[in-house]
């Protein structure tokens, strides 16, 4: 992928950045190479900082032709995902334009470009790559239980559920780390965090057999490079759907140290609302007891996200007390800092 | 798939029948369609009978051609799979012969038959069809968490380990509900299953987003026509490379009952010997507790493989201490009888 520090890339996000473009503010955010425009037709001559805060600044603008009067550009990201995962016939031309300009096209849809006929031929033509992250690489194969053989301390964020900010705490730990001086990488399971890391394979994707395997991988590949890495947790090891998924997560990466994620007041499992979650203390034994055979690993810090709670005196009374039920430390690390649970890990 | 009761199939296990071919004595001991013959040009003009008991006794012959003398066949079986899962070029000849002849081929190889341009041609040209049973079918899901609603009180075998009998318990309940006069139904999860059975999808080849989603499609499917359903468990909730399938499966059925499957004297890993068996306490505290939060399902029997003690005494003595730490009956459904612990099911 052509997505290392020297990269510069346009990111497509048209009529939803930001709050409905979560790929693109995330590799805003987080990613170490260069943002030269977001393309959003609603909001051309605005800025992404006059959006949102704690990001790249870029200006945003109308279609592709505008990205590329801006400088070289090494890829078009597209930014946004549909539901469904399918592509708009209202973003061809733009990716049209960045392969006639030789720019790759990197995406995350379920509706793979490479299998797009016209695409195909003009990065063909214009000697440009169609990266689909959502397709796992197809060598994969099944775990050999040695991901604890690496040098670095591991450390997994897990979650209550999906969407409970796995991918930010562990994006948030990896920038703390760093700032600490500690050497730390960053271990992607999902598209955005393989956007953001420029490489990695989507775990859910991966054949149910390599699901471990696919992570033992990625940890033999980077663990000997750092002194801690931190690897995206996926899903819910109770989700009735995507529980296969963290298992295998939890016994591929072999983890030192887990870090449970959780939203204050979430109650039932997100789509599958006749589903309750069971309380922390529960999660904690579920994810200790059932990692431990493999490779023990104990909940050493949590993470919650208390957007739902009005003002910092409050949202740390419900720090707090989430904090009591894990019996170790816990931040937001939005809200306050990832630091503040940094030590935990070490 | 042609694996009705009104079928008539041959079996290819050239050079390794019986002990190297698992997949050929499962279809000839648990199947319900015909087996015409058995094809091993090492062992022609024996019988099945010969050579392993209690299955359906059928000729030995040298190849396709010779099956075929003994009358219309629907279909020809590879009943033995080589280390890796390839394609041996000594059975060419009677792949071939069988389809031009019309009968189907049906295999659960990794190497996919219908990828053989040759195959391909001649099942074409005669009206045959290429059954890859390793190959999920394309339009599984994720599962949307209502196994639990099917009429069937839905039991499910699980393991200590991958190769711990589940799939032999599994039948051998179905046989023995079947012989109490209950309408048992098998739900596969593996390739012999599916030959066995004629339907199903290899859960460990399904995309992992959708491994619970694969066997709650089945149980849906089958869920309604049975007074009880048994599925086919894989691997073990602590296996370092497939408890993803374990899991996946776990709560994808959502099942009523749980019936714990172990090999006397078993203590590591198979082929990852570094890790140690956890107790069997423990492994019926992992399953249920993580059942619970989905579907509350108890370990309510066990079944153990006690083929490495001499003795029929000494037998019952490990299946009374098997028994207690279960705290449920116990039994060795080949060496005594599965209906043992039937009424625990029910």
């Amino acid at each position: 992928m052509p997505l290392d520090p020297d990269s510069t890339v346009a990111i497509l996000a048209h009529e939803k950045f930001p709050d409905r473009a979560k790929t693109a503010v995330g590799v805003l955010r987080y990613a170490d190479y260069d943002v030269a425009a977001v393309l959003d037709r609603d909001r051309p001559g605005t800025r992404t900082a006059d959006h949102v805060p704690d990001v790249q600044d870029a200006p945003v603008v109308a279609d592709m032709d505008a990205a590329l009067e801006l400088g070289d550009l090494d890829a078009l990201l597209i930014g946004i995902a549909p539901i469904g995962g399918g592509f708009d016939e209202s973003w061809r031309a733009d990716v049209r334009t960045a392969l006639e300009h030789g720019c790759d096209v990197v995406a995350g849809l379920h509706y793979f470009l490479r299998e797009d006929e016209e695409f195909a031929d003009l990065a063909a033509m214009h000697g440009a790559e169609l990266h689909d992250v959502r397709e796992p690489h197809p060598d994969v194969g099944v775990s050999e239980g040695v991901a604890d053989e690496v040098d670095a301390d591991v450390v997994l964020t897990v979650g209550t559920d999906c969407s409970t900010g796995k991918m930010t705490a562990t994006l948030e730990l990896v920038q703390a780390a760093r700032e600490a001086g500690i050497d730390a990488g960053f271990v992607p399971t999902g598209q955005t965090g393989i956007m953001i890391a420029g490489w990695g394979n989507p775990i859910d994707r991966v054949v149910s057999d390599f699901t471990a395997g696919a992570v033992e991988e990625m940890i033999l590949e980077k663990g000997d490079e750092h002194e801690m890495l931190f690897v995206e947790g996926q899903g819910s090891i109770v989700h009735p759907a995507y529980s296969a998924v963290t298992c295998g997560i939890l016994h591929g990466a072999m983890a030192d140290a887990l870090v449970l994620c959780h939203v204050e007041g979430k109650e039932v499992i997100h789509g599958y609302e006749e589903f309750e979650l069971p309380s922390v203390e529960t999660y904690v034994d579920l994810y200790e007891d059932l990692a431990a055979p493999v490779s023990e690993a104990a909940v050493v810090a949590g993470m919650l996200n208390t957007s739902s709670v009005e003002g910092d005196a409050a949202a740390r009374e419900v720090l707090d007390a989430y904090a009591e039920k894990l019996d170790a430390p816990a931040t937001d690390p939005i809200r306050f800092d990832a630091a503040e649970v940094l030590d935990a890990l070490r």
